[in-house]
């Protein structure tokens, strides 16, 4: 059986707009399923629904519960976010921490828990879980929103999973070294016949430039044709008259 | 000098809504300067002041462009989030890969750049960009509010301060946007006076290759002076009779 991913829980939430952009945010990062503590304004609610376009199907299997303690009754594992330290004497954690954390234990039920816009998670709430997550944030200016809380813990997640990002792809292979050396021989041949390295004391660091410049570019075999091809038409009339 | 953090960029952003809540995400992540190009609904915009509660100070700080070219042409380097793969021969970063070589690189002055609400960034603009940005997500379900977008960056960019290794220093000082695109502009132009781009439908992907060339390259000033020098070495005869 493939493991659920957390359940977001959010307590006491007033605006139906941010239980949709929650949603939304869920949907963006492979969570489905959440659960309501007593929302201010009752559910279903229009303006969740509105909101969460695209995440209507999490809106609508959305559980409603009256006691935070019904709602983690099912639970193994619950970390809750909090913005301020406390002293509670539990473990905190950094948002990437707790992702990996949640990652491996895969084989439990896990939560996450949110408190309300205006006042976040009271010491009571918060004895529920087992460990706090603090997202860091400029102390100058540390109000996260109910939704962007919920988003970077989504994304936390979701990134835990694919934290190796697939390579950049090159859309053609890449050049070997001997390649990029022969353009770098041509080109230094081309702008010795044209007088470029006078007085003849530059020559060894211009050329030592054109070969950095090269090397950092690290081109696909295809660029190096190109470069080629530039390098001929610049040059084109002395070329044709030459041949 | 304490280095400035990276620039907020929007293009053509539509709700002031959702400016406000960049300003926001902004500042809850120590980001200080935001840049809009042609905002829809005009600036100031009473709807984005509303929005941005705490964070006014950036809002009332924004700067209005009417062309990306200039609002990134005092600019060393440039990042573009992008939802979607595209050929247009550029790396790819993750969030986190990105926020950390935007911290390292401290002595340059950096953007991140985010396209319209509807549509993104156009491949005209993308053009700009040395690196592309793609912010995994659920394939079911990526379209990634443009706020939200702006929230993970910024998230990641306040989280890399923590392991960042000291600049690697250059020896000159970095080209700006403005100087590689003014160099681009006249090999491209030297290119077509001599027929390179023949036959015509070439053309665009050809442009596209050399600009990728020149903005992977991340070129200092002095590097840019040189390929001025090569091209007009390379030219030198052709000039020297139109002299």
């Amino acid at each position: 059986m493939k493991p659920q991913p957390p359940v977001i829980l959010l307590v006491r939430p007033q605006l139906g707009e941010n239980i949709g952009a929650v949603a939304r945010a869920m949907a963006n990062f492979g969570l489905e399923s959440l659960r309501l503590i007593t929302p201010r304004d009752g559910w279903p609610n229009p303006a969740a629904r509105a909101m969460a376009k695209g995440a209507e199907d999490i809106v609508a299997k959305t559980e409603i519960y009256a006691h935070l303690s019904e709602a983690v009754a099912d639970l193994h594992l619950l970390y809750a976010t909090s913005s301020r330290a406390r002293a509670l004497n539990k473990p905190v954690h950094s948002p990437r921490a707790a992702a990996r954390t949640l990652r491996e234990k895969s084989s439990l039920k896990r939560g996450l828990l949110f408190g309300c816009e205006a006042s976040g998670l009271s010491n009571d709430e918060l004895k529920h879980a087992q460990a706090l997550i603090e997202i860091p944030c400029d102390p100058a200016f540390s109000s996260l929103n109910l939704a962007q809380a919920v988003l970077v813990m989504a994304y936390e997640w979701y990134q835990a999973e694919v934290h190796t990002p697939s390579a950049p792809r090159k859309s053609t292979p890449p050049a070997r070294l001997a390649e990029i050396d022969y353009f770098a021989e041509v080109l230094l041949a081309r702008l010795e016949a044209r007088g470029f390295f006078t007085p003849e004391e530059k020559r060894p660091g211009m050329e030592r430039n054109i070969r950095a410049f090269l090397s950092r570019l690290e081109p696909s075999r295809q660029e190096i044709a190109t470069l080629h091809g530039i390098l001929r038409a610049l040059e084109g009339r002395s070329d044709s008259r030459k041949g």
